[in-house]
């Protein structure tokens, strides 16, 4: 199985010349969007997003993962094997996390490239294909060499609001699992209490739980949390109790 | 073929989870997604909208609904078999009307449940793991037993607007087949009259056709009704002549 | 394989429905979104984006292409093959610019007609039929005659924006390739000089470059170059040196 996880956008015009390439290169191989608005310009974000999507991937996947603000400069293509899982994209930190955080790791450098290489879309000139190539076995043409990853942001959870959903949603960088339900998250200067589930509080209401992909979410009941609190990516969430 | 209606957003990080997991339960059966932006906290509206596009869905199809304001709380997950057609979704109302309006229909409740069930995914959790046994023919896994939906709309008309398409086209809860063609809607106090096609009326009139889904459906020559008119999905629209 | 070019809305109840037909028809046969946001409304701007698309697909494909406002009204359905791939849609423009740059072309009026034919939605109910029998090798059952194209655009260039991407870059319709690279682009009055890739110029300075698929596009680094230029679909777009 491939997995898509970029910023190119769930309605424009990339993903489907992305899938183009990967149809043609493994065309009995399904393709999932795992997502396609992933934060953009904002590679620390997107990589502790999909650390927490990507824990609960099918192991012997294959994800490809670009949030490339560096596209066409100096940074390296890698393709890394963490925990049985293949990640393809930029060695710009978006991978970082989730391989930072994988018992077993292996990073690779990849040699091959295309005959025709654009300077915007690497995505599908490169990923892609290389993509294609691990996902139906093959370790040899897309030439990987041991290597190791020029930026890395480490396995840590990350303090901040890193996504807004389309509940306006608000999830953090904090694994609730290391979060006691009696914490309190501070945003703005505001304290946030758990609850377990929409629910269970008062229509309106404020309140954090612990997310489907395991991380800490702030959520108001039939509400916009992002609009209610005044919350984008980026800002800061303390914890208290 | 299991389809997908939900309110999980189309762009946002929810369809694929569903999907991943559709694929490794059911992995030669084709998903498709009718519609990941169903109004959103407004069940009836959706459940009318899902009667209609339901219709015309191909029999031996599987249908994965999820409108679920109350996930986590006490409404149960049910399976429906209406005219040949499988809907898997929560007991709140969104199944009911496609189900009232069925001419041979069966209700089911689902005892089966995951190892692991988060708090606010059932549709990835538990709806498409049952979606693909069904799909598959396979009833015995889910468990089900024949029993009566708790919550249900009738299959009566809904004289409201239930969507707004990206045109910002008003979509009915009425049959156009009820209609006379001389019919005149009534909405805040505006009478508007019946055209066949966008075509037969001058650029930016408003006027009501039969959709392609057989609904009545407000629209407005190369404009855009909603905004035009000012009105947006729960707003009563009446009939006169 | 079967593309989809279409203003339908990525992310709305129409695309399900024309899958469903596809698959239906064509169950073995893979669909692929190129484009569902097409410029509404805008024939000639999404003649020249699908010709640009267009040229870096698969040989041996079908696309379906719908951008319909007259949907209903007197324009007849077209098949044409322009260097191998099938383009299949209304004869109201949107395919004639690929045509006029093919190679090899010829055009089909199609004779075939659905037992039922909702006034608003061919694409569902006579396009997708349609692309799927071409896709399966079939031209007997789309009573294909040989024809021509009643509305062309020619071959040319378009001095216009034709597309905004979620990014905000701005698609012009200007082929790179014929664009010396000294040469800027005047847009209201302003004057963009090329650059290669986004990290060659300071963030937040326009430029303009060759995008992945050919064309003269306006960006700005690490900002959104649509409301920074006050620019949008449409806007005329000079060449000068």
């Amino acid at each position: 199985m491939i997995f898509l996880f970029t910023d190119f956008g769930a309605s424009d015009i990339y993903v489907g010349q992305v899938k183009a390439v990967l149809q043609e290169h493994a065309p009995k191989v399904p393709v999932i969007d795992l997502l396609h608005d992933a934060p953009r310009f904002n590679v620390t974000a997107g990589a502790h997003l999909l650390a927490a999507l990507a824990a609960r991937l099918l192991r012997e996947s294959v994800t490809l993962a670009v949030v490339d603000p560096g596209v066409g400069g100096s940074r390296e293509p890698v393709a890394v094997r963490a925990d049985g899982r293949w990640f393809v994209g930029p060695d710009n930190g978006l991978i970082s996390v989730a391989a930072a955080r994988a018992k077993q790791i292996e990073v690779f450098s990849i040699g091959w490239r295309p005959r025709y290489l654009s300077a915007s879309f690497h995505g599908r000139d490169l990923f892609a294909p290389v993509s294609a190539m691990l996902a139906q076995g093959d370790r040899q043409t897309p030439k990987l060499k041991k290597a190791a990853l020029a930026v890395g942001f480490g396995p840590d959870d990350l303090s901040e609001v890193i996504y807004v959903d389309h509940f306006e949603n608000l999830v953090t960088g904090l694994r609730a699992s290391g979060l006691p339900r009696k914490s309190r998250l501070v945003v703005k200067g505001r304290w946030i209490v758990h609850a377990r589930v929409f629910s269970d509080v008062p229509a309106g209401e404020a309140f954090w739980y612990e997310n489907s992909i395991g991380l800490a979410e702030i959520a108001a009941n039939s509400d916009h949390a992002a609009a209610k609190l005044g919350l984008r990516i980026g800002d800061a969430v303390g914890v208290g109790e």
